[in-house]
This record gives C-alpha cells, sequence and structure tokens, in this order.
C-alpha cells in the first residue's frame, strides 16, 4: 500500500536521500523528460548524486533540456518516478530492474496506480512540471534559467501550449515565472509545435487526400492505412495527434480517424463537439472513453469499419441523418 | 503632432468622456475585437454610451466576444481607435468619416503613426489588450467573465496562443487574471486555433500536394496557384497563415511560398531559421523584410519565379548547395 504524502513531505524526503535515480516514463514526452531533468538539475544544486533513466531513446527534439546535464552513474539508494501514472509504463525492462523498488512516485495522473512506497499526486495541475516546480520552491532551491526551461517545456507540451482545458491559471502564472528567469521559450515552442518532419507531412498530405465526408459535412473520415505508413515512412512519433484533425474542420460535428494496425484491423479514434457523444457513439462497437474524446475497435476491411462506424453515428447521435 | 500620454492620462480622458466611439482595424482580428469590446464594456460600466465600429464585417467565429454588448446609436462626442497604428487600417469609408476627428488611439504597435490628438502606445506589450486590460484597471472597472474573454482573446490570438516571442511574462500573468474570473479558454482557443474552414483543408492538400525539396530537404518551396485557391474554393481568411508552413518541415532552412497574383505573376515569401537570411534572399529580387521572415515579388511563369528564387538562395546562404 502506497503512502500519499505532500509537497513538504516529498521535500524532506528527497532533502535526505542521495544516490537518486528518477525515472521518466516510456514513449518520453515534454512532461516526463522536462520534469525529470527539473528535479535532477534541483538535486544536484543540493550536492546530490542524481540521474535521469528512461526506458526509451529520448528523441534528439528534447537535446535542449538536458545536454549540460551530467548523468553519472552509481548505485541508487533511492528510486523516484515523475509523472509515471503506472509501473507499466516505465516499459518492461526498467520495470523488471525498478519496479518493485520505487520510493517515491510525484505526479498529476488521477490515475496513479500507488505503485510507489510514497506517493504524491495533484491531478489539478496541468502537468507534473508544475507539481515539481513548487517541490523544488520547498527543496529552496532557486529557478535558474536551465530548470525553467524544464518547466517551461513540460507545461507547454502538456497543455498543448496553453491551448486546452488543463491550461489554467496556475500553469500560466509558473510559466511567466520561469519567463522571468530568462529562457528561450520561442525556440521551445518552435521545436514543440512548429516542427513536423518530412514523412509527418506526407502522411498528413495522404490523409487529407483521403477525407471523406458525410451528412451534409457533419461527420468527417479520415484514414490511415498500414500502406501510407509504409510509403510516408512515418514512425511512431509521427503518428501523434492525428484524431483530432477531422473535427477541427469548420461544420464538423464528428471526427472519425481510422488506423490500421499491424493485423489489417482497424483502431478508431472519434472526437466531437458539443452536438455529439464521443463515449455513446463508441459505445455501440464495444469502446468506450470521455464525451468529447473516445475510441473503439472494428475487425474487418475499411468498407467494414467504416460503415460501423457510420452507422453508430447515426444511432446515437440525434439530428444527424436530417439535412 | 499628436501628444504621448500615459494609461494613467488614457484613464483620465476617458473618465471625463461620453457618446464614445471606439474604431477597430479592417480585416479585425482577435486583438482588435477583444480590446475594443473590452474597452467598451468596462466604459458601459460607468454608465457612458459607447458602441464600437469596424469598417469590415467582423467574421463570424468572433460572436462570442459581443453578442451581449449593447451597440447603441449616438452622435459621438469622443473618438478612441484602439490596436490601430495609422489611420489607412481603418478602410477608407472610417478613415473618411472619422480620420482627421481622433481623440485618442491606444496601441501597442512601435510603428503607430501618431495621427490621433493622444497616442497611448505600449509596443512591450505582445497585444493591445495587455494595454486596455491596465487601462481599464485604472478606470476602477473590475474585470468581468465578458471583459476577461475579451482580453484574453486579443493576447491568445496576436501571440500565437503563447507560442511567439511576444508571448512574454506579463502577457501569461494577464491571462492568468482573466482565468481567475472564469472563462471559457479552452472554448476560445478551439474557436481560433483548432477551427479551419474545409476549403482551407483542400486548400493545404493542394499545397502539401506539389511541395517541392531542394538541396537535401534544405530548401523547401510550396506554391498557391490562383487555380488552386478557385478550385478550393478559399477566401482571403483562408489564406493567412501559410507562409510558415514549408519551414515547419524538420530539416528545412528556407521555407519558401509561392503565391500567384491575379496577373498570374507571383508572390513570394521566405522564412528561415539561423542558418539562413530571408533578407538576404529576397534582397536579390528587390524585395526585403526581417532576418527571418521576408518577401519579393517576381513576375514570370511558376517555373521562372521558382527558378529565380532558388537562384537566389544559392547566390546567398552558404553552405547550401554542398552535399
Amino acid at each position: 500500500m502506497s503512502k500519499k504524502i505532500n509537497e513538504q513531505e516529498v521535500a524532506e524526503l528527497l532533502g535526505n536521500a542521495d544516490n537518486i535515480l528518477l525515472l521518466a516514463h516510456q514513449y518520453p514526452d515534454g512532461d516526463t523528460i522536462g520534469s525529470n531533468f527539473a528535479l535532477c538539475l534541483a538535486l544536484q544544486t543540493l550536492g546530490k548524486t542524481v540521474r535521469v533513466h528512461c526506458g526509451d531513446v529520448i528523441p534528439d527534439k528534447y537535446d535542449y533540456l538536458y545536454e549540460d546535464v551530467p548523468q553519472p552513474s552509481f548505485e541508487p539508494d533511492f528510486i523516484c518516478a515523475v509523472d509515471v501514472a503506472d509501473v507499466k509504463l516505465l516499459g518492461d525492462k526498467t520495470a523488471q530492474l525498478y519496479g518493485d523498488k520505487i520510493d517515491l512516485c510525484i505526479d498529476h495522473h488521477a490515475t496513479n496506480t500507488g505503485y510507489a512506497a510514497h506517493t504524491c499526486v495533484d491531478s489539478t495541475c496541468g502537468a507534473a512540471a508544475m507539481v515539481v516546480y513548487r517541490i523544488i520552491g520547498l527543496l529552496g532551491v532557486s529557478l535558474t534559467p536551465a530548470i525553467a526551461r524544464c518547466i517551461y517545456t513540460g507545461i507547454a507540451t502538456d497543455t498543448g501550449c496553453f491551448k486546452y482545458s488543463n491550461a489554467g491559471a496556475l500553469a500560466h502564472r509558473i510559466a511567466a515565472d520561469c519567463i522571468d528567469v530568462g529562457i528561450p521559450y520561442e525556440m521551445i515552442n518552435r521545436i514543440n509545435f512548429d516542427t513536423k518532419s518530412r514523412a509527418r507531412i506526407e502522411l498528413e498530405r495522404m490523409a487529407l487526400d483521403g477525407m471523406r465526408f458525410y451528412h451534409d459535412g457533419r461527420v468527417a473520415v479520415m484514414t490511415i492505412t498500414n500502406e501510407m505508413v509504409e510509403k510516408s515512412h512515418a514512425g511512431e512519433n509521427d503518428l501523434e495527434g492525428l484524431p483530432p484533425i477531422p473535427r477541427q474542420i469548420e461544420g464538423v460535428w464528428v471526427g472519425i480517424t481510422l488506423r490500421q494496425k499491424a493485423d489489417g484491423n482497424y483502431k478508431i479514434s472519434v472526437r466531437t463537439g458539443t452536438h455529439a457523444d464521443a463515449a455513446d457513439i463508441c459505445g455501440v462497437l464495444g469502446g468506450g472513453g470521455h464525451d468529447r474524446a473516445a475510441g473503439c475497435a472494428v475487425d474487418g476491411t475499411l468498407e467494414e469499419a467504416t460503415a460501423a462506424i457510420l452507422a453508430a453515428v447515426e444511432q446515437t447521435v440525434a439530428r444527424i441523418t436530417t439535412g
């Protein structure tokens, strides 16, 4: 059973620890990398021996976050996971090595499974970096530009550059504190929000080519087949952030993305506005999720999968079939 | 000669005025609409008779900013332009009607021409809405949700949702104050940043189809012809924000957009990273601009225009021709 502790208690635990191994989640994003390296830098400032471990290769675009942060080798005496909601998210190898020895977890996911000896979760924070920011303050470490660019990156990437509902007042205020000490936020945002690989551009082009509209443009269907992924040379990273695209088109109530799986069948993502409930639509096909974003899976050809999800839309969304 | 005044003096001028006509610039954006209606609401709270005039039709997407704001008819005794850098930007008809009678201008453009009797410009502000926010405070009016959503919209739209270099600490702190009083910022951002017309999607698809790469992918060229605009049914609004696209592709040093003009010749936009100077490139063809964004024009066919701008790149960018 994990003990729930507050940020002051976290600061005390970390203050008394040394030879600290910090753990990021697999498929690393800006928040797990940013919040881990911010904490790493703060603890190193206190003279402690600390490094960050991630079970996956960290994408090159995050180089600016840690290229100057020493990563010494040592036998850990204290293990702390940051922004890791479930021990499985560490990746198989890391979970096997450290999964049952994690002393502390700092997180912002309400779904945290409580796998660590001590857990500190604030699910009102849009990013783990916001929790880490306050812990760094409680550790008595001042915000440096190197720490600030990690915190800012975590907040910006987890809130879609302050666009989503989790970009509350506190997210903006901490971002302002980070900017005050001097960080290249324009460069950070360009790297994270205004850079696409050629493979991604090619994949988007093909996906837009095949976009289909139904019900007077209220339903848009985009398809990503294995052939398109191969042809465009898209990697796993290039496939992120595609499901919102159909719904972003003016007049679209229901945006549907069909993504072919390795076995040839289809995974379906549904995004809706206020006129339709995504969880209801996906529920018809045995899936689920939230009212604005949900998912399901359909076995069969592209035609069969498209027909199934369109039938689910017609069955659940009032007024969609009227002109 | 315009008299430069500070925000306290602006508050005093407005406090003593009544029957106030506020003016927005033509091709209205979120900042001119947001900052004008924020000020209108604040002055109405003080019991004054106020309305906002814009020489152009205001796009539907800004409806949420002012649908509940009374717009009475009256003969103006005091005229104040907000976010209008030059009297010409009011549009011909509005400039003729009011151009020589403007009592006050509140702005954030360093290039403000000083056409009003009194001018208050703070060019350190990323949005006119930030200047207006402070003036509203000096007027003694509290921030209401209706005022806050106008201010937030002005800041978010002028800073690319806090992405650009003008999204400094103050922009974030004012946004946080707006969020504190309760505004639907997620909806505001969805309307302004995550909504594209079908015509725009179609135009982007065609533009990506025709994207060409040169010099090992360091130069990307995108073309928008009149035929593409016609075919996609794109309007003037749908053509905004295209020039940054080629430069956003990973590995691209120079992003070029060729836009065909009504006469068949080409307007060229150039965007660069740190490896190339956009103004130098465009300078070769008689154009100019800033180091990261510049423009020029070339008469001739698409092939001739492409060859001319590629030659200008080769002539000015060191190492671009080496593998």
